[in-house]
């Protein structure tokens, strides 16, 4: 007899996108470790991916981040064992943690820190290796304590999920941090993570930055709309600077703006690495650090809200939070 | 009694934008070396920077890349000496090769090879450091023979004078090399330069290069308008890949298009590191490589024309050959 789970499972009807099923437990590859997840994280990506499964009126079970005891491993499993509370956000295109049950390649996976609960390791794996990935792969810091002391970092929407560990990383880097915010409780909240300077994108950050001291900056995160601060951004961009992307741009942009700064427009997305089966293993030794920073002290969870109980309905009441897109820290659904 | 040299300067007259005159040799700061100069090439950026010189009624002593013999030395020189025959590229805001004396930081200069003629030396500096600061500061490729071996590179426009020596140092690198050229000679150049496969950049070259068996390139060098061909290359990039670009952008591009491959859009400009005052020994330390790699017969000179005698006659009609834009290799002034 096959044993069934529940799963969330998106649905061809718009007005009712995600629906419970009883369904089989997913294949265990032998590179695969079979969890039982017990957190979800919300990201954007979830929002982004519901849309295209309904538009495409495809049945997919989606959730990324997950955290929860692995229950079986595959033949060729070498890092992890029956017992292991682990963490990781998966790939785009396998059957996600919106499940009771997932399974991931180990390689795409690290041992939770035992100093968080479930929920709160959960919202950690895809915005950190989304921070990490800017860092490390397209800016070229060296991952190391202090490795990129003395140089500066502005983050656009600080406040967001991936802006939340991505001042902290840095700071552990020893970058200094100027993040934007524009509400009061995100002012703060950037503050309490590390920020140096808080300047706010709905004003002229461009002159604020400039006041601050700094006429231009060597790192910069855009993490919102490139589309809206491209023209802002190139005009802080330092000499063989960089501009970190991860929200789609869907208008020309222009480009020249930076030609005469030798500097580069990098874009980042988590799943680029999984998509083309490259590099893949780069991500589970990511969140091994993440573990070790959030150990030590250098880093702690940036949730701010919980959903209890795993449900479509759960799901779909994430979902519709993170959708309005002024999310301060991550949102976790508790199993 | 103030000792004048011949210099060629640009005029407040487009249609006659450069004269002779007779001016005082230039000042040699404590870190400069002054250097007696016998041959110059023309590049690119000449033309630019005429055009803008012209426009802004500017009267400047244009030239970048120079060789010579050292004549005398600022206080603080400790790299050279008198009679040193070095070469160079020069900065953006100084006056430059296009007078008998030149004044140039030491940090910018290196010995020139001894197995190449003055003429030969003078047609490598700007274009090997514009192609060297992409494959390195850009693409991040360790410079070591070899480093970067199983690698491809595609170059579009290899038969110019960035490509021309682009393809020599990839091939150095280990790298496999795919040039673009449309004409017969082009085609014949950029073979004996070393270039694994040519393909025409006038026909459909993303499918040239998909039947040659390449599904991604990781490394893809526009020497071209990039206006022109970011839509192609930008199919062909990798995940994680990089395209480069050396060519002012004058239109808004989509560069959403390779967001989920989480590729790069890297500006070079070789007169960013002198513009900023930032890292500028890095490229005394990449021509003193350049010396080496010729003298270990890795790397030939690029020259394919030469204008005699220094001369505004002789500056203009160096200017007019490479305005037209189709150069192969590089065409250098004895003087």
């Amino acid at each position: 007899m096959t044993k069934l789970m529940k799963a969330v499972v998106t649905t061809l009807d718009e007005d009712n996108p995600l629906l419970e099923k009883e369904i089989p437990l997913p294949n265990v590859d032998s590179h695969d470790v079979l969890v039982k997840i017990t957190a979800s994280g919300m990201n954007p990506v979830d929002v982004k991916q519901l849309e295209l499964a309904v538009a495409a009126k495809e049945e997919r079970i989606l959730g990324f981040d997950g955290v929860g005891e692995v229950v079986s491993i595959g033949t060729d499993v070498k890092k992890y064992q029956v017992g292991d509370r682990v963490f990781f956000s998966g790939e785009l295109g396998r059957t996600g943690s919106n499940a009771e049950y997932e399974a991931v390649n180990e390689d795409l996976v690290a041992k939770a820190p035992d100093n968080l609960s479930d929920v709160e390791a959960a919202a950690l794996p895809l915005t950190f290796l989304t921070a990490y990935e800017m860092l490390a792969d397209k800016f070229g810091i060296s991952m190391a304590a202090g490795a990129a002391s003395g140089k500066t970092l502005l983050i656009i929407n600080g406040a967001g999920g991936v802006g939340s560990i991505m001042i902290q990383l840095a700071k552990w880097l020893g970058m200094t941090v100027i993040a934007t915010a524009s509400r009061d409780e995100t002012i703060e909240w950037v503050k309490q993570l590390g920020a140096d300077f808080v300047v706010n994108h709905r004003e002229d950050y461009v002159s604020e930055v400039k006041q601050l001291g700094f006429s231009e900056i060597p790192y910069i995160a855009v993490l919102h709309s490139l589309d809206q601060h491209f023209e802002a951004v190139a005009k802080l961009v330092g000499s063989y600077g960089h501009i970190g992307a991860i929200v789609q741009s869907t208008q020309p942009l222009p480009v020249g703006l930076i030609k005469n700064k030798a500097a580069s427009l990098d874009w980042e997305f988590m799943f680029a690495k999984t998509n083309a089966g490259q590099n893949i293993a780069s991500q589970g030794e990511a969140l091994a650090l993440l573990t070790e920073l959030v150990s030590a002290g250098d880093v702690q969870s940036t949730i701010t809200q919980t959903v209890d109980g795993f449900s479509a309905a759960a799901v779909l009441e994430a979902q519709q939070k993170v959708s309005v897109g002024d999310m301060l820290g991550k949102l976790v659904i508790k199993y």
